[in-house]
């Protein structure tokens, strides 16, 4: 990516995606305009969205864009001449995080088909988790759990879709009863401001907290994945055991996001 | 430019300038330091201007500088051993952006003598337009019409100095009445907070917007700059017309930029 | 350092290190990542501070670090894998720049050993004097002279260590007793912050403030020092006489950083 640029247009504030998208562009060789939501803010101002985009566009030769706003990207992608990487955009998508989340089941068991992967926390928001399901679409899993509390399971639209395209999907609200079975469990926060009275939440919280007392009756095999930053949703007495496989998983976000820009840009040779 | 330092000190904020030259710095090889406004305001709870002006030039082979008082480019230029790049200093001067500007005009038409130019809004604040001006000087446009409110019309001493050098200049207030003989219309906008009555604003706002309508009586070739960003000054519905030249206009931003920075240090090669 | 990446990790806020870091990682042909309080904060919001380094340590082959807590680089050091730098740690070290002050003594007098040294300010909290101190045990200067108020005088610990290490030391409160002897006067700012009366705070501040009449009785070669920023303990016209190293010893900071980089990725020749 010797001469290139990539501007990091990060209108919700980030820092793991933003880094590593910025790291995976050193060492291509590139250069980056980061664009925060601090200038986001001064444009915003008067400036239409448009126009903005069209800038970044002129000024970079990719825009890679995160946004609180659903269809940001999509509606970047329409007005840019450049090509335009979805970084997340509101609770809608986070596509990259979910190509690596696939990466990793694969490096870890050397394929997805036939794997039985638990998801856990807040399916309702959690834009990894709506990525993470339409990706494993494309696989043959043998079984996808969907473990949550109720408020918070999977919205109709993307239930519907993944099992339109016949992704084998059973919803639970139990950790405990799924646990034996699973080779993948998939964590994500269930965030505090879902829940208006604070004592559900903790109640809720305590129920999916990950410790080494829960996985007791997990299988040997079983790995743990999470999109991070975590936060109290797995006891850090959790890391040291070979279930932990979240600091893997971070360390293939830079190396599959150097392969996306190179494919993206077409700066790769066959091999 | 490998091997290069550009120090970009925005002391004031800026987006578009600012990436501007951060995207030709990049695009000649080259690498910059970003000292913006918040860096400013922690430095400037003690330590004087010139001592901020000494560690940029040592950490850096070239300072551009944005600044909100008039004057600090050249005093930055005085204390600095390696170049200095005015990049718009309070209402005073924006000299790239007249350089973008001419050379526009001259990829446009071919020439900037004989164009018949109007220049519309803020002439008394808008340092877009100072600069435009002196830079018009040195070519031989036919006419150049000064349009704006009277509130807003150009401060005597730039006034002064325009004709002193022979710019064939003509102060108007109505557009309409100048709009048939223009090549170019240069547009600036016109801030609120220049109006104490916010009546008296809008007022003026909608005489010299441009639209479509207003619109209907120029010449088939006229071209419609703006320095841009543009709020609610220009249509959106005028972007769609032949008449808009302000995209084209921003994207010699990098180009006519590169061209300056390798000038400025010398590292270019005669053809 | 081509294709190497610097994670500049300013959870304190800071200006002169961190360019001088960024501008050394440039010269060598290597690429920063920038996390600063800024992010940090976002950041403290739940992710633990070992997550936060894991993830620079992934991002980058070498972490500098500063921070407002004393140990945060010794901690961060035991959690990555890639070397860390610390640059400035709460009011305990701040080691690369005691290197950059070393280095000055060196390039001034051919020599460290046998100077007459006096260090002047506050000696109990600023981390540049301690640093400083530790270093000057590695030579034989003839005398370090300890000047400060009372209420700021050098922390027992750090003499007790100094003078077990067989540095020549003296504690004095006065300037001018001791001036005409040294070669070298190391000044550091004294807080406002440190006095409870503001009274007693000016006081004091006028009693080690260095103009050209506090200078009179000093040697011709007396050469004075400072990590600088630079406030109102250096009278500007200080600046104008051969007194004043501080300029120098601020331009050898960037050639030192750079050194320093080198040694520690192992990206240096043999000469």
């Amino acid at each position: 990516m010797r001469g290139y640029i990539v501007a990091l247009a990060f209108l919700e504030p980030s820092t793991r995606t933003m880094y590593s998208f910025q790291s995976a562009t050193y060492r291509l060789g590139g250069k980056t305009l980061v664009f925060s939501s601090k200038e986001a803010t001064s444009l915003a101002k008067g400036e239409n969205y448009a126009d903005t985009i069209r800038m970044l566009d002129l000024y970079s030769d990719l825009i890679v864009i995160r946004s609180r706003h659903e269809g940001t990207a999509k509606y970047a992608a329409e007005i840019a001449e450049n090509p335009v990487i979805n970084a997340g955009d509101g609770r809608h998508e986070h596509p990259t995080q979910a190509m690596i989340d696939l990466y990793t089941m694969y490096r870890l068991f050397g394929a997805i088909d036939g794997l039985v992967i638990g998801v856990l926390g807040d399916l309702k928001y959690a834009r990894t988790i709506t990525s993470l399901l339409y990706g494993l679409t494309r696989f043959k899993p043998k079984k996808v759990y969907l473990i949550s509390p109720g408020l918070l399971s999977l919205r109709k639209e993307v239930y519907d879709k993944i099992t339109e395209l016949g992704l084998p999907v059973e919803e639970t609200t139990s950790l405990q009863e799924v646990l034996p079975e699973l080779d993948v469990l998939y964590v994500t926060r269930i965030q505090k401001e879902r829940y208006p009275d604070p004592l559900e939440y903790e109640k809720v919280k305590n129920l999916y907290r990950i410790t080494p007392e829960v996985l007791g009756n997990a299988k040997k095999e079983l790995r743990i994945l999470h999109p991070l930053p975590k936060i109290d949703e797995i006891d850090p007495a959790v890391d040291e055991t070979p279930y932990a496989a979240y600091f893997k998983q971070a360390r293939w976000g830079v190396p599959l996001r150097m392969a996306l820009l190179s494919l993206v840009l077409g700066v790769y040779e066959e091999v």
